[in-house]
This record gives structure tokens, sequence and C-alpha cells, in this order.
């Protein structure tokens, strides 16, 4: 049968990919994907064939891969982080139901909640909401709620594409909205660049993180009401009876 | 300086650890952990020093690890899933400031939260929560009042610890909270087993989950307003927006 595997390559660099998206990719006739992404796994597969898009062209980058693949061809369509979180795997399997003679198969990656957690220390570990601040397909005040709806239930926060040029002011707009039922100094952590080059990461208070610049290649952890520094590291408990 | 690496090895499977967790297990002295987690890499590296503690015992974990390192030995204690998603992660840097002169650095890896989506399909393209229904460590109290507030703000939820011999009921206590906002037929799907021999997976209803008996080894998924089955999968789009 025809296959398509959408594959996560984790957040950046080549040792953060799992051994199986490692394979397939290897194994593949094509790699398909927007250019940003294809670049990082390029330096490591140049032999592959590889087809690239723009951003934006996500849907015609499915049919692409789709239409490869129904040819005979094995394609691997690649995501940055995880192809099942924000990534193009829903939209896959949509777009998928033109080509009922190809298979899809998601291969999960290190999504940046994941590998920005391990840079910061340990904010996940316990219960966590994921939120994107990008409101091109989602209506900004349904954005608001789950920010009000985690922040009141003591969730963790993580935040995906906090701003862009065009979204300047979002994270401090998000902030306000956490600011309603979380303390000023709840302890929070950005991270920028995860596995790639020029790596970086901040350890600051919800009321300093307000006021903090970020672009879309930065990834914003918001504690609960007990996440610490512990030895200039961000750290949540893993619950409320915790005792050593 | 003596280290320490937490290594999450993924959700069973060893094609679903990164490159780097392997390159790590492959180098380092000792490998420590939790006897079941000590059996799934043993087999891949069968000429290592391994050193296994019984459940309920992970700060003794930490400190035998800590304490192996100081010595000048490279550590490396498994934590199935993410070491930073209800793993280790968080214990041992607080257990390290006993150690000062002992590195602690975390190895992410691929969550059941991200490996059950792959397998069920794409839920999680957009928002979710991820919640434990374990209350071993959190007052019950605590877990409904997210339950309620991640139905409320339309997430989608990924449950950890759905129930276990002693919590038989949690999962149906689980499932009334969530059906105070959301639609019975709100698209749900259950992971047994996610990466190891016996996986499997069901789709179904919120109101039919609510009855659905699961165990230790299940992550469960909840889908928002939006979830829907497309070809046998579980879908979620990627915002309100969205067109093709």
């Amino acid at each position: 049968m025809s296959k398509v595997y959408v594959v996560g390559i984790g957040p950046g660099a080549k040792k953060q990919m799992t051994l199986e998206a490692e394979e397939i990719l290897q194994s593949c006739d094509l790699i398909v994907g927007y250019t940003v992404y294809v670049d990082l796994v390029r330096e490591t597969f140049p032999e592959k064939q590889f087809l690239t898009t723009p951003m934006r062209q996500e849907a015609k980058r499915c049919e692409m891969a789709l239409e490869t693949a129904k040819q005979g061809k094995c394609v691997a369509m690649v995501c940055s982080g995880d192809a099942g979180v924000y990534g193009m795997a829903g939209l896959m399997f949509e777009i998928g139901t033109k080509f009922p003679e190809v298979e899809i198969e998601i291969v999960p990656g290190i999504t940046a909640a994941s590998g920005g957690a391990s840079v910061l220390g340990a904010p996940l570990i316990h219960d966590f909401a994921v939120i994107s601040l990008s409101d091109l397909l989602t209506p900004w005040e349904k954005i608001e709620k789950r920010l009000r709806a985690a922040a009141m239930a003591d969730f963790v926060v993580c935040l995906y594409n906090p701003s862009s040029k065009k979204r300047h002011d979002y994270l401090e707009k998000a902030c306000v909205c956490l600011l309603e039922y979380k303390r000023e100094d709840t302890v929070c952590g950005i991270v920028r660049n995860i596995g790639r080059t020029g790596e970086s990461y901040k350890i600051l208070s919800l009321e300093e993180l307000k006021y903090t610049e970020t672009d879309m290649f930065t990834t914003v952890f918001i504690g609960n009401e007990q996440t610490k520094i512990v030895n200039g590291r961000m750290v949540t408990p893993r619950g409320y009876r915790d005792v050593q």
C-alpha cells in the first residue's frame, strides 16, 4: 500500500529526533515540508529528494505528498516538534480522505513543551495546559477564555506562538488574563531556539514576563502555585502532598 | 564535573527513543530506574550496569543516582515517556541541592500524550490540557476543578493515570465533571500499551468513555467541540476558521 509518514523531527537538533523518525527519513523516497523544516533535515540526509512549499500552503503540501505516494513512492512529510501538536497530522488525515489508497502514519516527535521544559528544568512535572496565542485560526476571545480557565484551575501553562511581528502585544495581553488568577511573582520561564544554534533561556516572574519581548522561536512557561526556582532552574513539584 | 542525566525513554518501543537518549544510555556507566522502566532498556543495552528500586522509592532512587555520580561515574536515570512530564526531573533537581558538585541534565522523551495521539490519529492539533487522575499527591477536589476548567474552555483533554486497582471509578467520576460542559457525543479515544506489545486503541463517545474500564497502561483523550472521526481516526482541526 502507498504510504505517507507525517514525521515530527523534534525542536531542531538532530539528536532530539527519534530513532524511528531517522529511520523513516533515511528510507523514504521523498521528503516534503515547509522550507525552514526541510532545511533542518537537509544536512543530515543530503542525498534525499526534497520538495518544499512556503508557509500558509499547508493543504497544498499535503496534497503534493499524497499525490506522490499514490504514484507508488514512500513519502515523509516533516514537521518541527511533534507532527500531532499544532502540526500537520490532522490536515493530512482530512485531505487524505481524497486519497483512500494512501495509508497515513503519524510519527511523534519531541514537542516544544517537552524540549523547552528540559532546558528550563522541570516546569511540567504536574498538570499543564498548552495554548497557542496565534489567532490566525482561532478567535482571540476563545484564547482569552482558555488562558483564564487554565489560570483559575492553577495549571502550569505553556504558550506556543507567543508573538509575531503583527501580534507584538499578545503575550502582554495573555499575561494580563493570567494575572487575574495567578500571583505576580509566579515563576515563569522562556526558551528561545530550543535545540538549535543560539538556544537560550530566562527565568522570570509573571509580572516581568508581561513586559518581555518574544518572537516566533520562543516558547513560554508559566508556573503553578507551587512552581519554584531550585538552583537556578524552574521546577514544579509533583503534587500538593509531596514529601521527601 | 560529575553528571546525572534524567532520560525520558519514550512510551516503550526502542524506536521511540531519541538519538540523544540512546547515545547517553550507551555511554554512561550506570543506568538507574524503577524496575519496569529498566527492564524496557535492559534488552537494548545488555552489557550495562543497572540499579533498580521499587515504586514509591523515588527520592531514594534520586539519592542513589546522585551519590554514584558524586563518586565520578556517569549516571543515567531512566523514566518512561518524558522525564519532565509527571517524571523524575523535578525531584532530581530538588534532591540535587544536597549534591552541588553533580550537574543535572534533562533529556526529553516522547510523552504518552504525543505517543498516544499518534496512534489515535491527531487529537492534539489544537490547545490541550494534560491532567493526571492520580490523587496520591493531589487532592481530588483540585483534580475536579481542573477537569471542569478544561471542559468549560473547550480544551482537548489528555488524562494520565485514568485508574488503578484502588481507583477503579475515577475515570467515571472525571467523565461526569467533563459532561457538565462537554457534549455526550464528544469524540474520545483511549490507547493501551503505547509503543509496547499489545498496543491497542478505541475511539468512542464521552458517554461511552464513562463506562469504560481502563488501567494504569491506558492514556485517555477527550476531544474539543470540533474533534471528529476522519476515516476511523480521531482528528482535531487546527482552529475555528479552518478552511482547505
